[in-house]
């Protein structure tokens, strides 16, 4: 094996595809511990759950960015909260809210997910880096740096809705984390950039086809989290999570070089129906 | 690598077979808590096993879709519950239901598999999309697509009954997840769909010749649960379940692409059978 | 790639070994909660210890199939109870005796596994499916299967003391699950039927050159639990069991193509002996 | 399959970089027991973290190596514990320490990390090596070792403050293990010396690049713990993190080589936070 | 794929090295519930501390075989016990002794590891299989079987210092489990003995070079527990755990061939530190 034609250092920036960052989020699921709860009388019940409600119902419409409780299904926990803030410090406040509720003493947390609202910019980028490099400025230098930081800066204005997106309204939420591939014959980091850029083209199209059912907001978790990126897509019918996950399986971005953590089914849950469920009226 | 062959997206549609959908599935493998059950005294216990048994009973009737109890055998649970719904909220319900009950008290979960009831139609999909092209349709087009869903409507009527099968009533079960392989080498996902159509073909051989002895529900999951397809296997004698299983494993399908996920045995439990089973009388 | 090749699905038949089966067994690995059983006075201690000790003298010696007790070695357990019965159901009973012993309050459930005796008949497979062969009989026909099913009864008789084995009697015991080897290059599944009976046949010289000192009982669990079979070797001296396996590993059928499941060490237990251990008195 | 190439064992010496060493670090990640905690009346509580305030004020001020806290963001704890010090027996003092607070009574362990601050020392090797040797001297002998003791020995002295480093004062951290993949077809221990110096100079040009924004320590874990080595992140921004390791997944040292395990992401807490964290109060 | 150059099974006796067998050894590692013993009067933990030293005292000088405690650095445990015995009866005994110390009740079993000391004789092996080829004798035959009987004999007797050795007195511990690779391209055990026998060679090397600063004792663990191989090491200094595993990462017989499990790094504790340490008085 010979390295003799390993990339400069330099040149490899053009092979990293820039990206634009909106809301931090953080995932929690719970467990509820429906046993402790009915060991309560009603009255005291009760107040758990409109606390909970009145809380939720804050955060859902916070100024500096809303959270959303959702229903879990099956075993991997009962409720799932979704929080979108400014900062990683503002997470951190938003968990130890969580944790000071009445609520909290009936719930055990089972896992969670922190990740930023991420747009990867594959055409973007491969058309700048090359425009750059026509214009005869060399990678990594000042001029190189202060061009694709005045283009991103364009960018993230353009795209400021997809930075900082509301939570969807639908019904139904489907959360999952992933990876690319890095194995020993097919490594997603190591193809060329324009290669990449065309499977993401394609891989974009499949999510295209189902733009009026299904919405999709995709953060950014290298370094984050145990996966590179979080996935939520939201949707009136959750059988049209199955059928554009199936779809894209065939996909050769997905096909050769995704790699899917678990998968979280989840119902949005009103305050007032968080209520009712919480204090077991229906 | 190139990847001048890379198949446009409009013509990747026609790699992707068809599928038609049923029930909403969820099972619930519960452990039971016979430490803190015994220490009922023998009213009580009977009390929360009738609770019990008068819900199960009322589950398996249910308008909108069945549920069914079985004793699971070995440490992964004692307890499974399936219920077949017509949507995910209906699944919740469920799900909420099961904890509401006293018996909810004292179980704990273990697992559980969210899919849903799925006929994957590799020979139909090959012929139609055949048919269409040869009828110079564009793949991807507003009339591939209506000639397609015209398809799939009729395709729904007929296998109605595939679809939204009742809980077969034989004793023993096996649930099992599987997925599909996606390896380096050997990818499921980028086999031509009409050898993945021949390998179906063949796999469904040999489920063919148990036709007799074993009933198979197959559901999908991809996007839903851990793994890409859930299987229910029913039948009297589970010496079948193990025959069957193991003759699959030789078949190219499974032998090649098939991962499979843990396995779970169980009895079918009448509600009679649950009041003895949990009130300890036999 | 092409499948011109695949075998057709009545060929395919031939390319699986039959196998007889015997015994349905349950192991199952608990935690004894010493603290607990200290808690008690001596003579509650010692009656918790008794009635344990008739219920497993009991089991050991029922007409309907064995069972036996172990002192497991190490933190994966304290108990290991191995159940040989005639039926799942009869297994589930043996389970739900074993949580109503007075002990049931005092172990926790750490593992188990299901699988049944299983002779895998390669040798008598290869020369059956040849004469059937020779004597023009399509494989698959309703001939074939008369044919095949008249001698693996006569196998079922001839063998019946190895399919319906007694727990042999040394004091050690290990138990572990493995899988054949599913690769994308190497294949146990995809070998030809003839390699794997040269195979098999090589790998059991080894365990007939210690066959006056350990004692194999294979199951086979496909379908039934997360490994396709299960092994117990019983011996006077356990270092025969790291000899055995370590010579085995060597064996081509196990270097390239088997897959190992946790294992687990035990030594027999009489009822006085349990007596001893659970009521502490040495 | 032939070793006839097989390095001769001396002269394998030289494939090893040398590495140099400085405190010895422990990190420990805490689940924080809120309920247990809210259960304190007031006064109980505010004593509890003022406890705990002072013990980490006393901490980070240690002559002997100094220790610093962060709240971890998501699931994977509430707490984490970072300790430099020169032993393990001292890392061990710290634990017990940590085990006696009164806040011990309301954490729970969830994790660890165990390594020494450490620096790969390759351009150093490669060229020390090849001047050694182009002195006639042969690797392996009392010469060979004496003279890179010596060069070692310098290199400690000269690069004291970054073995003995302070925990920087950024607000964010970032800590996860890694690996160097020995795949069966990309092994990075099989790599000659110069191609992984090479491979290491590329990537830590990245780093340089981020000089300005986050600040790295690496220590080495071989034979410590499960990974072979700990990074330690800390910046102002914690989207820093995700840029500078999306950029590095790029690169050939960690896009072909890297296995990376689980990331915490904490936010550093001053003693006087510490309090009003755990009391409550904001 | 053929087979005809399949060994016959007789020949493959001399592709399986000889080993030789000493003390059987269990490590057993405990979390401390520091908040349990603190909830203890000062006389009744001080009970409890000098009950287990006492214990330990008596069990480092037994005649039958020594063990040894160790604190562990991280959440892994606190507490690890080390015992060689002649027996796994012997082991059992151990376990059961610890689990009726005082301090039974405030320890919890985290993980343990059960195998044999083993001595590995690969050029005795290569040496003897060639002698007894030469001298006409075929291998498996009972001349065969007498002639590598008597020579293990010999063995056992030269080197009983290393079989039966005592815990060596050094202050730290390092313990990890292994596995040699059975990959798809690489497999030790499909390697001929003689390369086998080159690359332990190469690998013992090393260890060599340590023998002044390691001292290591391997167990063989095949078809004992989860790894085929423990290793214990002992020193005075931690940093030679790092440097010397290190160091072997890069030998072929590691690096391309090595699986390591978890690695615990304690240190030796006395009875009258352990007083100290489980009293809480320093």
């Amino acid at each position: 094996m010979t390295h003799d034609n390993i990339t400069t250092n330099e040149d490899s920036l053009t092979t990293v595809p820039q990206t634009i960052e909106g809301w931090c989020i953080l995932h929690q699921m719970f467990r509820i511990k429906w046993r402790e709860l009915r060991v309560l009388d009603d009255d005291e019940r009760r107040a758990v759950a409109e606390n909970t409600a009145e809380a939720i119902a804050a955060m859902e419409h916070r100024a500096d960015g809303p959270s959303a409780a959702f229903s879990l299904i099956g075993h991997k926990g009962d409720l799932m909260l979704i929080h979108f803030r400014k900062t990683f410090e503002d997470l951190n406040a938003a968990e130890l809210e969580v944790s000071k509720l009445r609520l909290g003493d009936f719930i055990k947390s089972k896992s969670s997910y922190l990740s930023i609202v991420e747009l990867g910019l594959y055409e973007f980028s491969v058309r700048l880096y090359a425009e750059i490099a026509a214009a005869g400025i060399k990678s990594g230098s000042p001029e190189w740096k202060a061009r694709v930081d005045a283009e991103l800066t364009k960018q993230r204005a353009k795209l400021a809705e997809r930075l900082w997106p509301k939570i969807p309204a639908n019904p139904y939420v489907c959360f999952y984390p992933m990876d690319k591939k890095r194995g020993e014959a097919k490594n997603w980091y190591q193809l060329p950039i324009d290669d990449r850029r065309r499977l993401m083209h394609d891989h974009g199209l499949i999510g295209r086809r189902f733009a009026g059912s299904v919405t999709q907001i995709i953060s950014g978790s290298t370094g984050l989290d145990d996966w590179e990126w979080g996935v939520d897509l939201f949707a009136d019918d959750p059988r049209m999570f199955k059928k554009l996950i199936y779809e894209m399986r065939f996909d050769e971005a997905s096909a050769a070089y995704a790699l899917f953590g678990p998968f979280y089914n989840g119902i949005r849950r009103s305050p007032e129906r968080l209520i009712e469920i919480l204090s077991g009226t229906k």
